[in-house]
């Protein structure tokens, strides 16, 4: 196969996805054909069945596309926090590109699919729980408890510093998109103070007491 | 009317949501008709249209009914909160109400239902997040003004904070129930040490900074 047609190929793929994602949002799984599907992303029916073999495949491939794509280059940058030098300032990091990842418009609608569609595929449900979110939060855990052992963090239950940290920094964003859908307005600004300040809180919590005066110092 | 005939009335209405919120969560809106819902209520058809007039009326009133149930009472224990003399207890004991009260099998329910639904009735997944998770932000965020001028938080954004109470508290809970739905298994002595743990880390990052050595050692 020419280079050219396995670009032609991925475009066409793309398209699919994200027509049948407007599709599946406006008019519910139920709702649509693989007709609607083809004529929406431009593309021959037969080309979305060849991609994608049949709705459900469709949809599957939808909901799992987020897991990869965000939650791997996330888990990577979280293991590069536990063996950082300055460990608020790579927290900081951590945490503003762990909200931009999770709050771009497509993350946000293919969040929004799989929850809506849960009983009808409850098993694509827990898979994106289990390999987004809760993966994520597993891999702060790791990062934390190894922080804790280099005494840059006081965590006694790394999974529970984990989920704080989660969502003070996404836990809203996320929900209000469950109820509203994805509205534009919030700004690189707007997003860079919600990390800030969710890091503020978490290290005001696990941040091991030094020797300033008036604390209790760790003997 | 007797007051018999109300209560049976009642339970009847009660039944009747109860049936149709199963019958909607198992078969989704569009899939449920309302004969089914009078089967499973064990009701009339007649009846269920006489409580609801229509499918969609039964549906809006579902939906809402855990904003005045559950939001109301809340707010109460919020406003009182403001005015307490020992903060700490306050907002711990505020803490397990709230979760135990957005944690209860009907409100995680009728809020799975809100929000798989928001497509096709997006002003009733608006209403019940702006009545239920943001009136309830709102009220902490007017507590917290309060409690900051009493000198009891260090809190210059109110609304933030509230935000960043909330979801210490219930983010995880709500985020795991809209994915695998209501499990059981978080017994008493879970939700309250969760109450706990989010309460120390909010006070860790709000509570004024004072000069007696005990400011810390509460826990």
């Amino acid at each position: 196969m020419a280079p050219q047609l396995t670009d032609r190929s991925r475009r066409k793929r793309e398209a699919i996805l994200e027509a049948a994602t407007d599709l599946f949002l406006t008019r519910e799984y139920v709702g649509t054909s693989m007709d609607e599907v083809a004529a929406a992303a431009g593309v021959s029916k037969q080309t979305v069945y060849k991609h994608f073999g049949d709705k459900e495949s469709l949809f599957r491939a939808i909901a799992l596309s987020s897991v990869q794509e965000v939650s791997g280059p996330l888990r990577a940058r979280i293991a590069a926090v536990a063996e950082a030098d300055d460990v608020g300032a790579a927290l900081l990091e951590l945490a503003r590109s762990y909200l931009t990842a999770v709050v771009q418009p497509e993350v946000l609608r293919r969040r929004q699919l799989v929850i809506r569609e849960a009983g009808r595929f409850p098993d694509v449900a827990s898979t994106y729980h289990d390999g987004a979110p809760r993966l994520t939060i597993a891999a702060l855990a790791e990062a934390f408890a190894r922080l804790a052992e280099r005494g840059e963090l006081a965590v006694s239950e790394p999974s529970r510093a984990a989920t704080h940290f989660a969502f003070l920094l996404v836990g809203e964003p996320l929900d209000t998109a469950m109820f509203r859908g994805v509205v534009p307005g919030r700004g690189p600004g707007e997003l860079a103070e919600t990390a800030d300040e969710a890091v503020r809180v978490f290290l005001a919590a696990y941040r091991p007491e030094r020797n300033s005066p008036g604390s209790d110092t760790a003997s």
